[in-house]
């Protein structure tokens, strides 16, 4: 798929707006564009202007004037691509667009494949593999959460991390196959227990990271919530308040708007997606009862849980379903016990305060959803419970699935060195699975790689990155 | 509306894409540029650096990382709007955009209103006021014929135009002032024969501007065709021919896909648009008869009047029919005899050739819309009859209804003038019309302005425009 002798070129901007960007990368990119930009200052040559430099001037089609442009110059290898470029700005015109691409190609340049300017970075050493990927992700990010993600991986944080771990194993393989080298003589030059603990430090790490593409996934596409409760708790007028103090910045991207069957909504830059919001639009409660299928379903699917009681409920009720829904989910889980309707009675209050238990990780709150009381701190308190410790931490998180199998394949590769290495294991099988470990580590920054590992990543890209 | 001292920013480029480019013009747009980016080289500082020249940094909140971006810089007046100005070029994220917008705004900068940038351009001598309104109109310009007009105009063809007209007018205008200014003397400074020959002069060009607009509108909305003839004549099935042909260009602009009441079709780069296409689509032709009052006002609208017949008709019929369409229209629409179905008999073709009398800036053709025979030359001459000769040319040509109305305006003030002239009506009251004539050239570029007309012109354009 790569053309390195090419010029490529293609719009880089979205449609409309007031300016666009064509851009233009490959070793011709000057002589191509001195035929057909004309520089106001006669003595500007776009063939000597320096690297970040820009030029005013008439982009022309023959003697039919197509256009005023600023034309910024990039030269090897200090470019986004790391060959000579240049981004002509012109005018937001599709007229323009169209024209100044056929004159590109019309004089030698070829129209650029999605993701190909990205591609050229990776080939050229300007970028590794996963911050090719985070580029990708960058662009498509639409909430703090996400954006801090990405942009940690662009700028190369676990890019660092995963070099560190494959730099390791890679002392221990190469003592351990000059060893084989020997042959007969019986030398061990890897001491056999420093390996062990390399080898378990550096599957540990593997194991945190490939845990992380949990919330790194929830990020991406936004923290399952759930809302259950007995009918006419007042699930779906929680569901209104919520999302009726949600900020405009949401109803702004694509695919999150109300109409869609999942609802969402960004808290402290956060995106969180209700599930089956279908439901719980309809009149009716669809979900009769906490014990049927599809309730257990929905809350297998949450990282958090909303259960919806009342203030007039029973406390040993609402200990109980809190219950049932503890016995469904897993430590990453987090149960919100909400007592809601707090507008019907206040004697109660007191007697469920005291009385409806929840563990360190858990939250209650009351609240009355028909008069939004309470709704901003249980906004808060999602956050809290579900995410706010791990986005603050500097600790890095994955989102992307291909990372997140390779790190389950180098974890796989490392518990057999292991288990070599307790039960004896001769050294040329453990040898192997060093390297297949450093192998699925390779995949991920792209030290290894496949023509169909990078036609996978580089398709879904947007054509002009 | 205008305020100077303001530094504002906006994003320049549509949704979507991989770059997006964020505009801050003004005063303060370096030093709060400077509070938000931070140049990769430390010794790099917006600052100090050239105009012209591009910086490699990063965009800070705080701590947190926002972006890699690209800086240019520009330094007035050498600028769009001729004063200090930084593009800042990021990745195409909505949250990346928001965020760099928030910092701006939270560091001095202010959110732009659409159109203030070329405004500000226009404020700061950098283009007069009909270059300012060629900029929307090359944004908007969807076809080679429109982007010309609009290029020309851009690039100040029509201000140098309308600039040696007021000039002309000045010389006399300045001399006939001071006549009155020595009163009672009979001082006679301007030639009156002289005078005369000058108004005589700027009117015509006047009204020859004034009526390019007609072919300018057509150019800019498409220009109006008719298909007329008997019922099952074949018009579906030209319209349809006409169309099925069309190059993928028109189908990406909105507001011209095949749904829409109105077919458009872009030849050589000219956009037609085809009147009441809706009656044709429908199975029985709703034109009955040439004679009813719809048809009459459906020529009355076209430039171009394509009349379809059939070869079996008898060529008397054909003239007949031909002949009341002349008297319908007037001499700047043009009339295109059609005979139609060619394939089902050639015997009569030779009889028909001779037999069909065309004026001159008619013209006549043979086509099979079934079999598609003879479609591609139809087009040709639909284009060459229309408008390739006013296209041709390097006249300048009005689209601008503001334009035409100020134009209609002057030639009104100087027929006064003329009129005056000939009656010998005080001179205190010639001035007067030549310098009404004055204004309202003045007002085509801007020399004379108003609020109520800077807000109506700038509101029209895009945000970062």
């Amino acid at each position: 798929m790569l053309r390195p002798g090419d010029t490529i070129c293609a719009p880089a901007t979205g449609k409309g707006g007031a300016i666009s960007i064509i851009r233009v990368s490959g070793p011709d990119c000057f002589s191509i564009c001195k035929k057909i930009f004309f520089p106001v200052d006669r003595n500007a040559d776009v063939l000597s202007l320096k690297g970040y430099s820009i030029v005013y001037g008439e982009i022309k089609a023959g003697d039919e004037i197509i256009d005023d442009v600023l034309v910024s110059i990039f030269r090897a290898p200090h470019s986004y691509t790391g060959e000579d470029s240049v981004e002509i700005s012109c005018h937001a015109s599709q007229y323009i667009i169209q024209k100044i691409m056929e004159l590109l190609i019309n004089n030698g340049a070829t129209s650029a494949y999605p993701g190909e300017f990205t591609q050229r970075a990776f080939a050229n050493g300007k970028m590794d593999l996963s911050q090719a990927e985070a580029v990708a992700d960058i662009i498509s990010s639409t909430s703090r959460a996400a954006h801090k993600i990405a942009v940690n991986q662009m700028r190369g944080g676990f890019s660092a991390e995963i070099s560190k771990l494959r730099a390791e194993l890679l002392h221990f393989a190469s003592l351990i196959e000059l060893e084989l080298d020997f042959g007969e003589e019986d030398v061990e030059l890897a001491d056999r227990n420093d390996l062990k603990a390399i080898v378990l430090k550096v599957k540990t790490v593997a194991d945190k990271l490939a845990s992380s593409f949990k919330t790194g996934n929830a990020i991406r596409n936004g923290i399952p919530v759930v809302i259950v409760g007995k009918p006419n708790s007042g699930k779906s007028t929680l569901l209104n308040a919520l999302l009726s103090e949600d900020r405009a910045i949401v109803s702004e991207i694509p695919g999150t708007t109300r109409d869609t069957i999942e609802d969402t909504m960004s808290i402290d830059g956060i995106m969180f997606r209700f599930i089956d919001t279908a439901g719980l639009r309809e009149t009716t409660d669809v979900i009769e009862s906490l014990g049927i299928n599809r309730t257990y379903e929905k809350v297998k699917q949450a990282a958090v849980i909303l259960l919806l009681d009342e203030i007039t409920d029973a406390p040993d009720e609402i200990n109980d379903r809190a219950d049932s829904i503890r016995k469904l989910i897993d430590e990453d889980q987090r149960l919100i016990v909400i007592i809601n309707k707090i507008d019907k009675g206040s004697s109660e209050l007191k007697e469920l305060e005291r009385k409806i238990r929840i563990s360190e990780s858990e939250a209650k709150i009351f609240i009355s959803a028909k008069n939004r009381t309470g709704i901003d701190e249980l906004k808060k308190i999602i956050v809290d419970t579900s995410i706010q410790e791990k986005l603050g931490s500097d600790d890095v998180i994955i989102n992307n699935i291909r990372h997140f199998e390779a790190l389950k394949n180098v974890s796989a590769s490392l518990g057999r060195v292991i288990e070599g290495l307790d039960n004896s294991v001769p050294d040329d099988l453990i040898a192997i699975d060093i390297r297949h470990a450093m192998h699925y580590l390779g995949e991920i920054t792209g030290e290894i790689t496949s023509d169909e590992i990078l036609g996978n990543i580089f398709k879904n890209f947007c054509i002009g990155k």
